[in-house]
């Protein structure tokens, strides 16, 4: 498993050190919070807890009182410098990533994926400017891709409310970068998959959905079927995350993240089924209110953080999905 | 004069047509309005009067009792459904349009320029998704360009947070045409001058100022001097506003504007000087924080918008700068 055997030198960037994470209780930011805390940082968790988020005080069972944990949000605006103060590193996670809900409720979308970045960052700027910051992006801000693989210097033409949030909360970390100094990297990320992931419903994945029926018993629903995605899974999401905030080449950098080679929706479904021994699922037409802000077929190309930081991918799709299911085996009832 | 001869069939979509402008005011609005009452539309203008911005109860002068004024600001969402009901066009130019000023205080740019986008096309969604808009963007957003002129493809490299903002504005506006079916516009101008600009100070553009001080017999300042600038005449611009809401081929379209052939600001200056008669400039080097978001040399291709509408700049620069400096000779004592 890639998170039990790092690099020395990676790890000795972050034993000691003060680290912060928004969105901390959440899926990404719990399993960093973990890896973190095993290599002996400080760290401290912000995280809203609202309902529909990914966050889940069971993201940080058996890390009680080996972290710092203040239940606020990343809208309250007063409270971020104090955060911010005295950290070596921000990990900058907390966002609203339901695409249907941003178009439901654009203004929440926007305090949270725009407004709030710019606090986060004028708090950094005031307070801590020799901070590190890793700002969590999304491949939606692509839009629907004019070829694939999709590499950093395609067009960002994004579908949704959420994809024009984050797009403007990614452009503020570049530009707190190149006219304040703040060393922000930018990561953009894709379908990430793994333990602590969101499964109640689709509002962080639809692969979530897909496991709780799965584990429940009853068939999962898969829409379309034949577009193309890629996944990575969460210990290889959250190396990308240590590597950019150690790196000096990192630096105001845009990356993707990716994964192994992508698989058809209705592929990724028969590979679900058969890594957990049974079950079935039902192929649906595209609803059409997804359907006018769906970006068809999708595939990251990640060989410039390959190429600049040395990150790949290392957990094949078969491994990743077989050890979210061990998860959920012994973890379901958190997480209904 | 391109406003004293309209086409008939421009004007005929706007007699006894209800028309509403943001920002109605301010330098672009109230000529738009002027053009607009002269053909017979019912307008109603919407302005904060916010001191520091393009706004001045003067440029309504002769217009009194025949225009419906209302002062209020684009951030009070409550105020907008009221507005945006039972009109057939809506001007949305109202916006903070300091570069400077959106680096001091960013979240007052981004409440204006991204938050108050959302809630008006919220508004046209829910009160009146027939409702025609034209979105004052602008070529900020475009940042340094890779090469000259610049055309509606080039890549989006806001340098700044107003950019960043005005970008989330126009893909706001983009997304509400596409998902929601609101004939939406959207015209990047460069800098536009013309009577009833900004003039007392650069907030607006750097041009008013030098007028200003031109007229007060002192010395105005050329910072650098070799830049290149493409300059749009207001009524040109107001023509291409009219265009756009009239036309459906502009739903849903990104549109440059331009301007007659560029000059740097050395040539500018000196035309200037040539055109008021007398005068004087000093040069001086480019302030060191303003450097930070500057974008070099800039002139637009507007073939897209020839192409597709129709229009093109009528007026020549020494003509433009001519009319300005009549208006402002007579006017000066109400915009100081």
């Amino acid at each position: 498993m890639p998170g039990s055997q790092p690099k020395p030198t990676l790890r000795s960037h972050f034993a000691g050190r003060r680290v912060l994470i928004t969105g901390g209780l959440g899926f990404i930011g719990s399993n960093l919070a973990r890896r973190l805390v095993r290599w002996g940082a400080q760290v401290t968790l912000v995280d809203s807890l609202i309902p529909e988020y990914g966050g889940n005080l069971r993201n940080l069972a058996g890390l009680q009182g080996r972290v710092h944990l203040n239940l606020s949000d990343v809208r309250d605006r007063h409270s971020l410098p104090v955060f911010v103060r005295d950290q070596h590193y921000l990990f900058n996670l907390a966002g609203q990533t339901s695409h249907m809900d941003s178009m439901n409720d654009p203004e929440t979308d926007l305090e949270i994926n725009a407004r709030s970045q710019l606090s986060i960052l004028e708090a950094c700027r005031r307070h801590n400017p020799s901070i590190r910051v890793v700002f969590a992006s999304t491949r939606q801000l692509y839009g629907r891709p004019d070829s694939l693989p999709v590499n950093e210097t395609h067009p960002l033409r994004p579908v949704d409310v959420n994809g024009i949030n984050k797009l403007a909360g990614e452009h503020y970390h570049l530009l707190y970068h190149r006219v304040h100094g703040i060393r922000s990297t930018v990561l953009r990320l894709t379908n990430t998959i793994g333990p602590r992931m969101r499964i109640r419903d689709a509002r962080q994945t639809f692969v979530g959905v897909w496991i709780r029926n799965l584990l429940q018993g009853e068939p999962f629903e898969v829409w379309g079927g034949e577009q193309l995605r890629d996944f990575t899974y969460v210990d290889d999401c959250v190396e990308a995350m240590l590597l950019a905030a150690s790196s000096d080449a990192a630096a105001g950098e845009v990356f993707n993240l990716g994964g192994p080679p992508p698989v058809s929706l209705l592929q990724l479904a028969e590979l679900l089924v058969a890594v957990h021994g049974s079950g079935s699922f039902q192929m649906r037409a595209f609803p059409a209110d997804r359907k006018k802000i769906d970006i068809g077929d999708f595939y990251a190309d990640w060989t410039l953080i390959q190429r600049t930081l040395g990150w790949k991918p290392r957990t094949s799709l078969r491994s990743a999905l077989a050890r979210t299911l061990d998860f959920y085996r012994k973890e379901l009832t958190h997480y209904l």
